[in-house]
Formats: structure tokens, C-alpha cells, sequence
């Protein structure tokens, strides 16, 4: 996204190495680096300077004074980071590591409109950063995701089916004139899958995060990206058509698809028709929860009819990890159990011998951590480190 | 693929900006990359020194002696490209934009094993050099494509079914003993996916290639590179299932698959227990060429069914261009229509907007030219480059 770019060798790049969290002395850097001596004690003093690095312990010594090392230091700064969904929101404080420093919740109706909405993450932020005892002046960005497509270029929404008021809404210009640093924003799933690979999977290369609530969507990250396609609709299978559907009406004006029949709202209103009080996919899971074989039947279905289009999706991208999340998955293991069961069965050995189909770790923080970590990606990468060190 | 870095603003940054055929002086170098005058004038005497450019005339002057402009010289090397399928094998020369300069196509059966075949790439590939007046020292390397899985780092085929005897057999060992250059080795539908990326369509970054031929294969562009996934299995689109299947057995063990109702071996036979006298793709073709409805009836089916699963690549990837090729592809606009009736019925319109849905222009010439590509674009890398010339 950004169009700045990294000085060989600067600060950035000392600092994209040290990210790992692995203190490191100025010898050891210039080793793996290739750089001068000199260039690294330049540049280090820089980092030094600017709190992104510090110094932490010293170096078993070879003779002589030990050497100092140095490590990356993440509570230099501080990211906001909000989640915000159809009826919920979530926000939270993360350091530099992606580690929640603090959490808010709320029932919030996107359907208000962006002004609302935004004033309201604006002074809950501030309150949230004046619990942790930081500053607004510590925040390194705005990380924003929004239950719909957005342009993440220019962070507006796209003709978002349930967001009335936000189409085209420019959240990066309302929400900068009011908190400092960069604000990002992207669709709720793109940001959980990247949350739930930098926290979780950061050595998997391929990852796909089946969001499984209210819709159904799902985050694709590849070469360790968020992958968004020719337009950013990437990771759109809640249309997909699956077998089992018959030809069951979708809110999209077609029939058959993912949507129809396997997301909580579907399920939500096959058990109403049945006669249960479930009104959507919370109350799906909570029936489940206390037991109902009739919730349990349909929630394991519909993990098979995500599992369909799962089987087609491991067959194209050949990823090496499924990450199953959403309020559905909420249910215990009924629904990673439909997915596992189609996946193995209609995917080819090649694609899943190493596979690994697992629930979501990050759980309902997923999101806000992982609007944090697309901040602090942004935010500290070489370019941009470059810039904002003094002498690097 | 290379571990070797690009020195910044060296020869191969040069040649990257001049590959794309426009001339440009010494100060326009300058200006665009930002380099010092000095710096440029002694990069471009390594780049005329190797050949890689040559001077190609005078821009207009603003007083004074007109400065002399440079341009890429595509002859300065060749690549041999080599196409190998189930029966049949194209061999190519290619220059260093990807011109065939020469070709030579024969009957020839993968399942006689590497060394047989491998000699007949090197024994055929110094005719045609030496048929196009070039000499074995003008490689820039070896490109091969092969009817299966293949270890793109290694060269090697993984499991190909259809080819005894190839099962980790050392592809660029065996030929690199023989010709000089580098060797490289891709599955068939991924090279056909970068030839036609490159020579057609290099403006967009997400394409996906579909081979529909005896069997069905997808290679898939993103962000203008090989999509490869975890563990290169990626775009293996043969295997998904659709609705309209039925049960129908496959080979593969499961029921209902793509290549078991829409390939060219699905609809021969097919049509032979209708009695014809059909035994493979091309003889669809024929009899489809010939005005049979059957054939056009089922090879419109094949499209359809394939126009499925497209459909959720599409919903999955949002590619901008797909492009069907392979020989069922040559019947005409048959197979074409079927798969666009599907996706556009079945896509979301945000995906679908600015999508195109294409006949392959390279044809049946795809698999080599896409094999001189990847010669190319490794060998012309901007880090290879810096090796390759003197003083770069």
C-alpha cells in the first residue's frame, strides 16, 4: 500500500530482523545484515533513539566487555484497534507485538451510520488508551474493520448491503482529523485472517479464516498477505453454490448458494420455522449449547456445506492451514467437525496431507487483533520506519 | 526462486525499466531511477558490453549533439522451451522477448520415460538452434513444461500419474549436463497460464488459465506471479465436484469430479457408447468440427460444468481476466460459451464488473512460449543480471 520505499540496509531494515523479539548485539547484526560496522552503531542509535528498540542485557562475553544486544521494544507505541460489526463492536489497545492491552465491548448498530459510530470509537479510544496510562500521542495508527467490502486503498466502504449511510464514506479522513497517525481499514474477515496468522501462524505461507456468523466470509492470506484479487471482493464464498441446497433463495437474488443455507441466519430461521425462538446465529448457539439435537443437526450440516466449498478452495489455493471462526464455531465442535468431515473426503491427498483444519485460536478477538496488526505492519515496515527514525 | 539479492540501482535494475521495448537516453535513466549521471553511464556500458541493450538512434535534442537513446535487445540470447504432453511435444526458440523464432512439434509419448525424452529435447533443441542460426552458447536456459506435478524449486515431477518412470527424476540435472544455462521445470498449466499472462494480458495482475484437454487443469496469476499455494498443488481444479455429475465415478476414487463428466476423455467416452468412433480430445474436436450436435451438445455441457467451478474461483480469487484454452478449447466458441452462461449467472456482480472471460490467443503455442517466460524472467532478473554483466 505504501508507495515509500526502504533505504537498503537503514533502520528499517534492523528493524524488521529484530521484530522477532531475538536481542541481538551490533556484531551480530552486522553479520546477518552484511553491513558496515559503523552503518549499524549509526543506525542503532537511531532505533535507540526513536524507543523502537532497547537495549536488553549483554552478550556472553568472548573476552573483554561484554557486548550489549539489543532488542525490539513494543511497548514504544501503541495501536487502537476496532472491530466492528453488524450489532457488536470491539475495541482494544495492542503494543507493538499485537498483545491487547486493554478491551472494550458494546452492542453498537452499524446501521446508525459512519459519525456515530466513528464518535464513538474516537472517545471510547481515548478513554481506552487513558486506562492503559498511554497517551494519544503514543498511538502508531487506526486499525478499522468494517462488516462489509471496502476499498482498502482509500478505506471506504463499497456498496455494503448492511451499513446504510457508509457507502463511499471516507473513514480514514473522518476518523485522522481526530486521533493522529495513520488509520487503516479493511472487511471484518481479511483483518481476522491476518490477526489469526501473525498471533498463531506466522510460519504458514497459505491460510484461509472461514468466518461462519450471521454470513458466511472468508480471509485469505497468501505468501503471508492478505490476498484481495483483482478488486478486493477476493474470498467471497458465501455465494458459491453447494449440492445440498436444492434450490433455496438467497438474499443475493440467486439460489443454492453457501449463504442460503449454512450461516447462522439460515439456520436461525429453519429452527424458527420448526418451532424454536431463535432469532439469529447467537441464538442458534446458544440452543446448541443447552443441548438441542435438532441445533446440533443443522450446525453440523452446515459445517459439511461450508466443508463443500472448503474442498474446492483447498484444491485451488492449496493452503496449508483452515481456521474456522465466527459466532457458529462458538458451539463446540460441531461445525469443524462437518468441515473436516467433506474436506478429507472430496479434496485430493496431494492438498491435504499437511493440512491442518483448526478453530480459531484468537476466538471473538480475532478481529481487533487483527485491525492492530495490520496497523503495526503497516507502521513498521522498512519504508516506513526509515521515515520516522531521525538519522536512519 | 533465486536467493541472490539486486543491487540496488545496478545493471538489472536498469534492464528491468528498458524491458519494456521503450528507448530511453542516459538522463532519462538517471531521472527515473534516481541514480547519478556517473553511475548510470558506467551501468549502460555493462549492459551494451553484455548485448543486453544496444544504442537505437538519437532522441530529438534541445541543442546540441542529440543524446543517444538505449533500448533492450531481445536477440542478445535465446531460450529452448519445451512443451511436453501425454502424447505430443513442442519444442521452441525463443528470443528474449518471447518471440518463437523457431518451432518443432512431434508425436511423441511421455510414458517412454525422462531419458529417452530429455534426449530428444536436447538432440531436437540444438537442430532448431542451429536451424535458427544460433549457437548452444546463446542459451540463456531451458524451459520445460510437464504433463503433471512438478517441484518447481527442484525441477522435479512429484507423483505425475501419468508418467512412469519421472517420479523424482532430476529434470534440471540431467539436462544441464547437456546444454548450458539454467534449467527449469513447471507443471504444464502454470506455464501456459505465465505465456499467456506475459504476451497478452501483462497489465493484469490476477488471471486464471484454464486447460481443458484430456484432463482439466487451472494455473493461476496473482499479483502477476505463479500461484503455487503450500505445497504447489494449487489450481487443481480437475477433482472439485459439481452438481450436474451425478454420481459419475472419477479416476482419482471420488465421484462426481470436474474431470469426470466436462474433460475431453469424459466426452469421448461418452460419444463412443453413443457409437462414435471417438477415442480421445481431439477426435471431439473433429467430429464437433464436423457439425455433430452431439459432440457441440456435450463439449457446451463441458463448458458449463466448468463454468461452475469457475464460478467459485471467481467468488474466491476475483480474477480480472480467465482464459480457456486446451484442445477442447479449439472447437470452436463452444466450450467458451458454456462457461460464461455459468459464471455470469452464477457470480456476485462485484467480481464479475470488470472481468473477461477470453479464448487463449497463444493457442496451442501457450505451453512453450510459457516455458521460454519463465527462462526469461528468471535469467533477466534484476539479481541475475547484476552476475551476468561485467562491472554491473
Amino acid at each position: 500500500m505504501t508507495k515509500e520505499t526502504a533505504t537498503p540496509g537503514g533502520a528499517g531494515t534492523l528493524l524488521q530482523l529484530l521484530r522477532d523479539g531475538v536481542p541481538r548485539t551490533r556484531s551480530e547484526l552486522a553479520a546477518v545484515t552484511g553491513l558496515a560496522r559503523s552503518t549499524v552503531t549509526s543506525r542503532v542509535d537511531a532505533l535507540l533513539a526513536s524507543g523502537l528498540i532497547g537495549p536488553s542485557g549483554e552478550a556472553a562475553s568472548t573476552g573483554g566487555r561484554p557486548p550489549t544486544t539489543f532488542a525490539f521494544n513494543p511497548s514504544a507505541r501503541v495501536t487502537l484497534a476496532a472491530d466492528l460489526g453488524a450489532t457488536h463492536a470491539r475495541l482494544a489497545v495492542t503494543d507493538l507485538a499485537g498483545a491487547v492491552l486493554a478491551e472494550h465491548r458494546a452492542d453498537l448498530d452499524i446501521a446508525l451510520g459512519p459519525v456515530p459510530i466513528l464518535d464513538w470509537v474516537v472517545e471510547q479510544g481515548r478513554a481506552l488508551l487513558t486506562r492503559t496510562g498511554r497517551e494519544v500521542g503514543d498511538l502508531l495508527g487506526v486499525g478499522i474493520g468494517l462488516p462489509g467490502p471496502v476499498e482498502h486503498d482509500t478505506g471506504r466502504a463499497v456498496n455494503p448491503p448492511i451499513m446504510p449511510g457508509w457507502d463511499g464514506f471516507d473513514v480514514p479522513g473522518y476518523v485522522g482529523e481526530r486521533l493522529p497517525g495513520r488509520v487503516l481499514v479493511d472487511n471484518d474477515v481479511n483483518i481476522m485472517a491476518l490477526g489469526e496468522h501473525y498471533t498463531q501462524w506466522r510460519d504458514a505461507g497459505h491460510l484461509l479464516f472461514v468466518k461462519a456468523a450471521t454470513g458466511i466470509g472468508c480471509g485469505i492470506i497468501a505468501d503471508g498477505q492478505v490476498f484481495r484479487g483483482a478488486q478486493g471482493a477476493a474470498g467471497d464464498m458465501g455465494h458459491i453454490r453447494v449440492t445440498a441446497s436444492g434450490e433455496t433463495p438467497c438474499r443475493c437474488g440467486n439460489t443454492g448458494c453457501l449463504e442460503a443455507v449454512a450461516s447462522g441466519a439460515a439456520i436461525a430461521a429453519r429452527l424458527a420455522a420448526e418451532g424454536f425462538d431463535t432469532a439469529n446465529a447467537l441464538d442458534v448457539v446458544e440452543l446448541a449449547r443447552a443441548g438441542s439435537v435438532e441445533a446440533l443437526r443443522h450446525i453440523r450440516q452446515a459445517g459439511r456445506d461450508i466443508g463443500e466449498v472448503l474442498a474446492a478452495a483447498v484444491n485451488l489455493f492449496n493452503p496449508s492451514i483452515i481456521v474456522v471462526g465466527g459466532s457458529l464455531a462458538l458451539a463446540g465442535d460441531h461445525l469443524l467437525a462437518g468441515v473436516r468431515e467433506v474436506i478429507y473426503q472430496r479434496s485430493l491427498p496431494l492438498a491435504t496431507q499437511h493440512l491442518r483444519i483448526v478453530p480459531s485460536r484468537t476466538g471473538e478477538r480475532a478481529g481487533a487483533v487483527g485491525a492492530g496488526i495490520m496497523v503495526i505492519n503497516d507502521g513498521l515496515g522498512a519504508a516506513r520506519v526509515d521515515g520516522l527514525v531521525s538519522g536512519g
